[in-house]
């Protein structure tokens, strides 16, 4: 009762309340074993809550992908966009893309779940493409930054390199889901920023992990 | 019934004849609907025959991935290999990577579908590192001959590079699988070679669908 309440406070609201309890089982049991009856169980509110806010398990889902993507987007942006320098930016960027922490595998590994449902669902497919646009232009405007801090030197337009990194990333994500070393995905994707240039120094730098990782 | 002759002929023992059958039914309806039973109806034969082979479907799910990834990599080593120029490898290489016809799409789908099951799974993990391990050499050896023909310049040694090229294939084909858009991940691979220099000319020649596709 008490987590709930936290969780209460926590949320900006109750919809918001319903996806957090939805991505928690999600997480926990998978898309296939979610339904609207065990999400309510988890938030000790009855389906009426649920569906006064979501047609049907099909809606809950992509409201609850929209969301948590959303929120990530929010957060990384923040992130990435604050470092003080482009060095840093380096750095922060490295970490959001292949995280150091084990609670930010679980978002990848609820991405490979609505990923891996999405591939025959056209509505899914559509809410993806959009969503990553945003990961994409963020990819992008933080190449430009290192480009023209003299950082990186690619021999492509940042945007289309963006684009490769930004696939390049999903790869990473979905091969470290399989073997659970997000550290070799990580020196894959640095040795991916030393191909178009990035200094050896601020390579080495980019792969330890975050000081403020606990803060 | 004819049908089932004509397999029988094409199967190499009956072991790859069940796994056949099998690879039908989980491309239709997926890892999760796929049963003993299901495979023996498709394929018109009794279950005792599968568990003459396989102790269950577990051990009959990594049996049908080792084999798909096997032959699929049998006939792709031997396609781009043996490319005359080192031009024709680029565009042979581009066209197994992102293929062009829709029955190939349907071995992605498959692996998407190990892969998402094989996220919490080490036996199937182990698979899907080992399996790739041989698709990663032939990208090195492809890389390399390129690289000796002067077609390109990377930055990274090929080795290097060839993984990198890799895991970016995994996200462009899973991209792919969510929109369709196989023409789009084959930009975006063939840009990728164009940033470690792969000349203009030898890239607008590897987006063109294959002459001997229907042969």
């Amino acid at each position: 009762m008490s987590q709930s309440e936290k969780v209460l406070t926590q949320a900006a609201s109750r919809r918001e309340e319903v996806l957090m309890h939805a991505r928690r089982v999600i997480m926990r049991d998978g898309l296939e074993a979610t339904s609207l009856r065990r999400i309510a169980r988890e938030g000790g509110f009855t389906t009426g809550v649920l569906t006064h806010y979501f047609a049907d398990k099909s809606e809950l889902i992509s409201a609850c992908f929209e969301w948590t993507m959303r929120t990530w987007l929010d957060r990384v942006e923040g992130e990435v966009r604050d470092a003080p320098t482009a060095e840093e930016s380096v750095c922060r960027f490295v970490s959001v893309a292949v995280p150091h922490a084990s609670e930010r595998h679980g978002e990848w590994r609820l991405w490979l779940n609505f990923v891996g449902t999405g591939a025959g669902d056209r509505q899914m497919a559509d809410l993806l493409v959009e969503t990553d646009l945003r990961w994409e232009a963020l990819v992008t405007e933080t190449l430009t930054r290192w480009h023209e801090a003299g950082l990186v030197s690619p021999r492509l337009p940042d945007e289309q390199e963006a684009l490769i990194l930004a696939r390049l990333g999903d790869g990473l994500g979905l091969r470290a889901l399989m073997t659970g070393d997000w550290d070799d995905a990580r020196r894959t994707l640095v040795a991916a920023l030393g191909a178009i240039g990035l200094p050896e120094d601020v390579a080495r730098r980019a792969l330890e992990p975050p000081a403020a990782e606990a803060g």
